[in-house]
């Protein structure tokens, strides 16, 4: 009982730090020219092979990176490196892009003397347009070459697109009794949308397990976590998330759920997806509001999942949250839209700690109250649908006039 | 053979008019105090029984109309009367408010000395607040004596809540030979979204046809118009489109759709219905331009309408076309989540005349044409998928700052 807690309390221990905080990563992040001057470029490294497991877009027309990642984890899920470049998807570029895509996992095996088969690579940014190849893979061999332990931050960096601020976790947990560390790093803003492997995310350990549980416990976190955040609705053609497991930490291999320490990893990973989730959903673009749907009472964890997505999807709650108003009709309307059993006169919605709406649509709330909660940059709306044991939660921002002049205007 | 081209032609005569157009209607549209200034009621009637058919919002939370019209028809499709109000939709009202829209129903058939079940009722505007009864009493008694031909303009009117404009259209086909008038009223603008009967529409005709056929021919109708439109992705609790047709034309009873004039009659209420459709989009909140949106080469119908409207729906095209920029990227990743078969590197993309992407991603198309193209107030983004015989065509408009600004602030 008592290791449990010690556990338990370790497992929530996060720490400053990113992906190279677990032993035997390093990484790098530098500007090579496709974008005009902040960094574009970024190389992950692990010092031996590591476990790799992803998960990607259900787009279908997925970009060059996203179909050659692919292949390489299908042909052999032991990865060293991943090279990802930011400022120009490698999207709807056809034969070319793929041979493009080929090249740079060519250029970051050569500048580190490891095999093509151990190299993933990634692309974010404009699609529709080729890669200055020779500014990218000049910027490999230089990235090659300035690998650190302190790296890690502008590799967070390279990544970024619109992002406002780099999105990085590292935390501490303990599979079998023996210190493990995970890192992520993620990248938002636009174009995020539920039911895929959404955006970039980048997360290493240095936990022993083996690719096909790495790939369950991945697939399963991303579920609750990337697959439950919302910005605009859009889905992009890049997303991918990918992790790196190198075994540094000496625990006992993982191999079934079943075994000591699994269920530590697992709600470990899920705990660092769902931190970089919220920090996407913060950045997303215009954001003003960062808000908590929480649905409780649904017949079943499907019908909650649907509720939170109608409700933290809905272009008229979000407007609502936006101007601070206790709009519970548009709450309810939009449960009304998701296609699932409840019965409305039994539904109770808050705001933060605010009853806005009771069983039999009794409303006696203080607005007073209900501004203070909405006029604060975090806000919880809870739905009890008072019908069964299904809960679920999803995170979204508010849409603002400023996410339509930044998807407008994005050239100018 | 000349018979079938006059009446082709014919079928496509519009007229300046609207509900009270075909014969045995009239109509009135006054304030009784729901709206501060604005007119906020609305009565039309056939001096016959005329038979009925509607479709109704999918949303699980109707308002209490919708349950009540229901109802009504399912007992008796013949309908003498609608009254309408706008300014309070009476939805999430619980049991007093299906009391009160049935008190509208009553006072509706004291002023017209006709029977309840000769009765409809629809509401519109704020949800959660309960009607204004005394006042709405007293405007249906107004209303009952200040029926006339001229009324279908105040009708119109009165039945707007966020909208700029009215929405009326009137034409004359020919049924089996014999002229045939119908007219439609309609209201938008936010809460547009495919898959429903969508807002409120009201339609008259003086066809005589069945009750059955004019329900299935409605369906059918509303699936190529109403369903194919789309402002902001949400659902009213209160949309419906009901048409009335009291016969007073003197064409043989249409009761089959093998029935001569069967086929026209459909397709002047299509017409009709896609034209009130189009002006709904065209009034969309905040919306600066219209888009339509064609897509051919599905592989089926159904395949088309789901690409058409992922991207009518999709907040990234609809910021570019807001921003007047070809961004073929956006609407080709938009046809990638519509979940169906296809093949990017065969796609063909069009805004206009102008081809933005050829197949195998040529792009060398001149971007001021393009610009020149955008700038217009109404855009077609024609999408080629070259895969089989399906197409649809979908309506929206722009996602702007004001969308935002409307919703946000919608009180103040």
């Amino acid at each position: 009982m008592e290791t449990d807690e010690v556990a338990e309390q370790v497992l929530m221990q996060e720490r400053l730090g990113g992906i190279t905080s677990p032993r035997g990563f390093r990484a790098s992040g530098l500007h090579c020219g496709v974008k005009r001057a902040k960094k574009d470029l970024a190389l992950i490294v692990s010092d031996v092979p590591a476990s790799c497991a992803g998960t990607f877009t259900q787009n279908r027309v997925p970009a060059a990176p996203v179909v050659v990642d692919k292949e390489q984890i299908a042909r052999s899920p032991y990865i060293r490196a991943i090279v990802v470049n930011s400022g120009n998807a490698n999207a709807c570029t056809g034969v070319r892009g793929m041979e493009d895509a080929r090249a740079m996992i060519g250029a970051t095996a050569r500048a580190r003397r490891i095999h093509e088969s151990e190299v993933l690579v990634s692309s974010t940014g404009v699609i529709g347009q080729f890669l200055p190849m020779e500014k990218i893979l000049q910027g490999i061999t230089a990235a090659g070459q300035s690998l650190s332990k302190e790296g890690g931050e502008g590799a967070a960096e390279a990544i970024l697109t619109t992002d406002t601020f780099t999105k990085q976790v590292a935390l501490e947990t303990a599979v079998g009794g023996v210190p493990v560390t995970l890192g992520g790093i993620a990248k938002g803003s636009g174009m995020i949308a539920p039911n895929m492997a959404t955006m970039l995310a980048f997360v290493t350990t240095d936990a022993a397990i083996s690719p096909e549980l790495l790939g369950k416990l991945l697939k399963r976190s991303v579920d609750r976590s990337f697959n439950r955040i919302t910005v605009d609705g859009d889905t992009s053609t890049n997303d991918m998330a990918i992790v790196l497991a190198n075994g540094l930490a000496g625990n006992r291999m993982l191999r079934e759920e079943a075994d000591p320490g699994s269920s530590e990893f697992s709600q470990a990973l899920e705990h660092l997806l769902v931190r970089l989730s919220k920090m996407i959903v913060m950045d997303g673009e215009g954001a003003t509001k960062f808000v908590e749907v929480i649905v409780e009472g649904a017949s079943s964890e499907a019908d909650a999942v649907k509720a939170a997505r109608a409700i933290a999807s809905s272009s008229l709650v979000k407007t609502a949250i936006n101007g601070e108003d206790a709009n519970w009709g548009r709450i309810l309307a939009a449960v009304g839209n998701a296609g699932i059993p409840f019965r409305a006169e039994e539904t109770e919605i808050s705001l933060g700690h605010v009853p806005i709406l009771r069983r039999n649509y009794r409303i006696d709330f203080s607005e007073e109250e209900a501004a203070r909660v909405l006029h604060e940059k975090e806000i919880t709306i809870r739905v009890q649908l008072n019908g069964g044991p299904g809960s679920a939660t999803f995170w979204t921002c508010d849409l603002s006039k400023e996410y339509v002049a930044i998807n407008a205007n994005y050239r100018t």
